[in-house]
């Protein structure tokens, strides 16, 4: 193995596939990169135990004077081509125990890993894929992801249900204590599916496609999906179990409804946060929301130990309904806000103790829902 | 007490007396501001176990209705004023029990804490301070703050040492492995003094001189030193005990010297490290600095595990001397090196296994010197 590359270019790609090097793992080999240099490419591959991910890179800086392979220890090889200012990086194998990067008047020489190791990664191979444009991914992650499960009570919600049925696709997540779901009409059609796809894998997946703009396939089997992209396949295990059925909790009358400026709502919920007290079980910040018959409406929060905090907000528009007091921890509505592109929103009431339903003027697809806490 | 005050003067202030809030205190009375509002003007007071803080503010927007004091709970109070968007806020006191904060359409009641119980600050009260331009003393935590003990080993080692002596002031900071020193001419003369400032103090100091270009009178006793500014009185215990004399370590002949580019050497030092094995006792990166008889300079680290680096760097000028071959803790060399102003910079060796120094073109006044470690 004998090569010269931009470096710019190989660090880019580096830098996806350290996506798929484990943080941990008791199977030290997956610590390296897969390197395959071939006639015309190099194949870089990384995997850990939830995500697999292979990069093609095919440059045309990319000059192979001998082809080869190599497992190099990925965390110091990156960090060697970040710190390297050159514009162009050598690198050769010695007796394939030792790598040599040479670059302007660097020499490093790294120690290799056994290639013959490293285990075999089998990316799906199927026919007919569903094609999903890589920014609808984006969104549903950007909109999504955050209202996953952090805590592994229960498995399957840690993960972001993906839905696939005559045209649509239908995202939801919940933590059990909120839930935020996305409803988009595709223009490509094919069979059904229904998985659950963890939500580390989605935080990965979304920083590789933030560069990119472009279609990517979709296989799935039982228990992995293979998004595969022009020059990057990202494969992930799904989470196993039958996800809730999330519907039938999300209310269909609302006798209440508020219109407000998103970003004064966000400011008045975050002041009146300061002060207010931790939900035992959620330790989140709980506040409460008041709708008086004078059509004003109050965000409050009440702490003994420290002191009280109340601030009025003028609707953003016409009242429906005469009054609500609901009480909720405020980390949820924030990052529905935060999720939404409108800059006017509606909180939707069902009652003082149902679950309330925040939408956007200019999110129809997308519903968050948060489930109120009992008020002493 | 009953005032109000633009909230961007009130805020800048807060955050200058939050410097003096201890982290961890078994006085909590402490975790309060002193807060005492007079005819033209409001006094903060903030004190931990270094320092203490007094702030004046006599800002035209102060409107004050009622006079008073109290003790008002540091962390939720600044917070509060970080997160509140109005211009002016005003405040005034309930029962003594709480302090209402009212700004637009917000409303904070915060619970106050026992003004009779804050302790009685004694600030030093002095005759002929001696003067010093706030730029000298940013400019000397500045480069040689970084160089004090953190490892309360030797608690004298964590100050940085300030001497007075015939208009010369003299600072010097050292671990004991590295020492950076500062010696100034000052127009201002008066009599001498010898003292050791705790590096914590010191930051914090620097921190509220960032945006501040006056004259400080400083006032010295025994165990205390008092830098009084226009508004802000910043007192700090002393360090106790003699510290050590560091003049006898330093070299005053150098047969080898090497003229580099700063930014050259530093880039170069940073990749080598990357690599480079652990010192035992410090834990920092260990690089050998090599010049051969044929005037090539690398510098290198060796490492079984990972790897080797080797770095070749043109001297930005003539060498003097024949050879050298030195190890040391990168870590140090590179922040004498950030520490320096100059583009400019010479290594000035005094031989394979003494102590080596770093001078500046541009920075007469200050000197870095590192010890090096025995190469196995």
């Amino acid at each position: 193995m004998n090569f010269s590359i931009n470096r710019e270019v190989l660090l880019t790609q580096l830098l996806n596939i350290q996506k798929g090097l484990p943080v941990k793992t008791s199977l030290p080999i997956l610590y390296a990169i897969k390197f395959e240099v071939l006639e015309d490419h190099i194949l870089l591959t990384s995997s850990n135990s939830d995500i697999a991910i292979q990069i093609m890179i095919d440059d045309p800086s990319l000059k192979v004077l001998q082809t080869g392979k190599a497992a190099i220890p990925g965390k110091f090889f990156i960090e060697i081509m970040r710190k390297i200012n050159a514009t162009y990086v050598e690198m050769a194998l010695m007796e394939d125990k030792l790598l040599v990067i040479k670059a302007d008047r660097s020499e490093f020489k790294l120690r290799l890993m056994d290639f013959d190791y490293y285990p075999e990664i089998d990316f799906l191979d199927l026919d007919d894929p569903i094609v999903i444009d890589s920014n609808v991914i984006k969104t549903i992650v950007r909109e999504t992801n955050f209202a996953t499960a952090t805590n592994e009570k229960r498995p399957i919600l840690t993960g972001v249900n993906f839905k696939y049925d005559d045209n649509h696709l239908y995202a939801v997540a919940t933590d059990s204590y909120r839930l935020s779901q996305k409803n988009i009409k595709l223009r490509t059609h094919s069979k059904q599916f229904d998985i659950v796809i963890p939500n580390k894998s989605l935080e990965e997946l979304s920083k590789i496609l933030d560069s990119i703009n472009e279609d990517i396939e979709l296989y799935i089997n039982p228990n992995k999906v293979l998004f595969k992209l022009n020059k990057i396949w990202f494969q992930t295990r799904l989470l196993e179990g039958n996800y809730p059925d999330t519907v039938k909790i999300i209310p269909t009358e609302f006798p209440v409804s508020i219109p407000f400026n998103k970003e004064d709502l966000l400011q008045a919920v975050e002041r009146v946060s300061l002060l207010s007290p931790r939900d035992k079980e959620t330790n989140y910040n709980i506040i409460k929301l008041n709708l008086n018959l004078d059509k004003v409406v109050e965000i409050s929060s009440t702490n003994n130990e420290v002191g009280d905090a109340l601030e009025e907000i003028i609707p953003n528009g016409d009242i429906k309904g005469e009054s609500i007091k609901i009480a909720f921890s405020s980390k949820y509505l924030v990052e529905a806000l935060k999720s939404l592109n409108s800059p006017e929103i509606t909180l939707n009431f069902a009652g003082d103790i149902k679950p309330f339903v925040i939408k956007g003027k200019l999110d129809e697809e997308s519903l968050h829902l948060i489930l109120p806490v009992r008020m002493d």
